[in-house]
């Protein structure tokens, strides 16, 4: 199968490039002393968190019980559920450890903590949990000196469950862009979860793991004193929010919707595509930050930008190219009917998101079908 | 099932709301003496497409030429794949031809119905197309005005292509919000339409098929004179971008994603559900409009919205539910851990699209599970 034959749209992993991002991260990790669990949230696809296995990455993270059951199945075992347990989703928790799957839940509220250790009890399972911690205010998480921190950890050492560790995720680094601005944030993720950790540890509780990251701070961090293990998703594939967060080049992008153009508005200067926001996610990432790309930055089959053109709207299954410029009214006979172009994405944990498969290409260009999932 | 046994996050369809819905539209249609061509891309559901067709729905257009394959094979034959035809896509379209199907195809340019036409002599094979007329600039089309209308309809008119009409959709209807706009759109959208069949027929060529609409235009017609159907897809749901335009209320929305809270930042003033951005999509199509509802306008099990919260903000599974005024410091004790509540979506193809299967509810609340394919 060649990139012609592929049926468009689709979404393309460039592997050299996949390859290249996991083995940047994994020697970053390697370095810093610390075990790397990669989010799978970004691929659902069980090539691609083989490969970040077999470059060294210890678990993985996963963001639905679907992920932790598929990737169960598949062979991987040290499963970490990075979303807040709530009772309702015990009894599948329960199947995958009778399962023989390690799988470790997290709570950042009392109520849950007790509805997980509760449910143990009940059934005479112990859930290993980690506790979220919140070092940048962005989402979830109990903050690091809050008084209810201990009581948590104390819910989780009475039987039922068994406190493992705590873990952050500063999601805010996305907002960021520059190397000192993400470093402090990787400092302040890193020097939060560990006071948690030493706050649980001096209340006579356990906390072996340290569990910290997102794919910038964890490119950004200069050391990780105390921290056991790091976690990041979207550097697998990298995108053009984390271009411009700043720990990318384009050319790094290894995911990208290969599109064929179907029409034109000449005197706009329209190329009318085959990809729209179902292929692309209407996710607009990057709308905020120093360069907007619109739905996405148009690239020539071979990886090159179409530099000054964007894919500037996009209805669900027609996306529009257009000049960020003047409007190109010699679109009609540069892209003609027919031509095929790569659209790199925003945000590529979306835009995976909209597709049953990937299409895998080889540095020789040999193309492999790879399965993607989707669902809770 | 119950609505509590349903796992979160999940794509609620309210089925007494989505026949009341389709009742609506069908009895316009009726009373304005055109078929109606429902566009089955909102639900790409089975079941929903056959409640439409059993209220008097003359055939279906698709987005995909997927949906064309899977609604053909659960019985549907009279098909308009409404997405400008490519010479890649031609081979998927004749196998479909040859097993029976009523496939109408479109092309808004020489290049493609010269390929159609060609393909179709190839391959002995007549392949019935329409010609996609820009009526009000928003995407494709041939103005109708242009003079390369007449060349298109010539080209689909030698053999291997059969020129069956023309077919419009006034996309930019989604911007205006009163009726008076919503009806010169319609107005406009008719006249363009008709128009160019007029000009086609002047010129010798058949043109049977006047084929119109968008969800707002279809309803905002006063009269269709000239027009032999019409086509609409996101009524069947309504979402809040149409409670913006005006042609739905809330309470006519009929699909919902039924989600369990999961923790909080009470300080904020924030619930966390287990409904982010993969449970609701990542359109913010009200951001524009006049009432700007995040990521969804969150409601009780029982249908009534929460007024003055919305769903403030969205991560991959993780949504933050908070008051649109001062923050409610409350909210722990309002909305418990465990709570379960209904998001109505800003756009419901979109949000529809991120799940395997939709949990129908009837009026006795009796629940069925119904299939959903996405994919191309």
């Amino acid at each position: 199968m060649t990139l012609d034959q592929i049926e468009t749209p689709a979404a393309l992993i460039d592997r050299p490039r996949m390859m290249r991002n996991i083995e940047r991260m994994q020697t970053h990790m390697d370095g810093l002393g610390v075990a790397f669990r990669p989010h799978v949230k970004t691929s659902k696809c069980v090539q691609v968190a083989r490969a970040q296995r077999d470059a060294g990455a210890r678990g993985i993270t996963v963001s639905t019980l679907k992920e932790a059951e598929q990737f169960f199945t598949a062979g991987f075992s040290d499963i970490l559920y990075a979303v807040g347990m709530v009772a309702s989703k015990l009894p599948r928790a329960l199947a995958l450890k009778r399962a023989g799957c390690d799988l470790k839940l997290i709570a950042d509220n009392l109520e849950s903590a007790n509805a997980i250790a509760e449910f143990g009890r009940l059934h005479g399972e112990t859930f290993e949990v980690w506790i979220e911690i919140d070092t940048d205010g962005h989402r979830s998480g109990v903050k690091p000196g809050e008084a209810r921190l201990i009581d948590i950890g104390r819910a989780l050492n009475q039987g039922g469950a068994r406190l493992g560790g705590v873990l952050t995720h500063a999601g805010s680094s996305y907002e960021l862009n520059t190397p000192d601005a993400l470093a402090a944030l990787a400092e302040q993720e890193r020097a939060g979860c560990v006071h948690a950790a030493e706050r649980l540890r001096h209340a006579g509780l356990p906390c072996d793991v340290v569990s910290v990251g997102s794919t910038p701070t964890a490119l950004a961090a200069r050391h990780l004193e105390g921290v056991t293990e790091v976690r990041a998703g979207v550097y697998v594939f990298f995108d053009l929010v984390m271009r411009n967060v700043g720990v990318c080049d384009t050319a790094d992008l290894a995911l990208s919707v290969l599109t064929t153009v179907i029409g034109h508005q000449a005197d706009k200067g329209w190329a009318i595509l085959d990809a729209g926001w179902m292929a692309m996610s209407r996710d607009r990432g990057t709308a905020k930050q120093t360069h907007d790309y619109g739905y996405g930055q148009p690239c020539t089959l071979d990886g090159a930008p179409l530099e000054g053109y964007a894919l500037a709207g996009a209805n669900q299954e027609h996306g529009i190219l257009a000049s960020t410029g003047q409007p190109d009214t010699d679109i009609a006979a540069r892209l003609p009917v027919g031509t095929r172009l790569l659209i790199l994405p925003n945000h590529a944990c979306a835009t995976g998101a909209q597709y049953p498969v990937y299409h895998a290409r080889s540095g020789e260009g040999r193309i492999e079908v790879w399965e993607r999932f989707y669902g809770w």
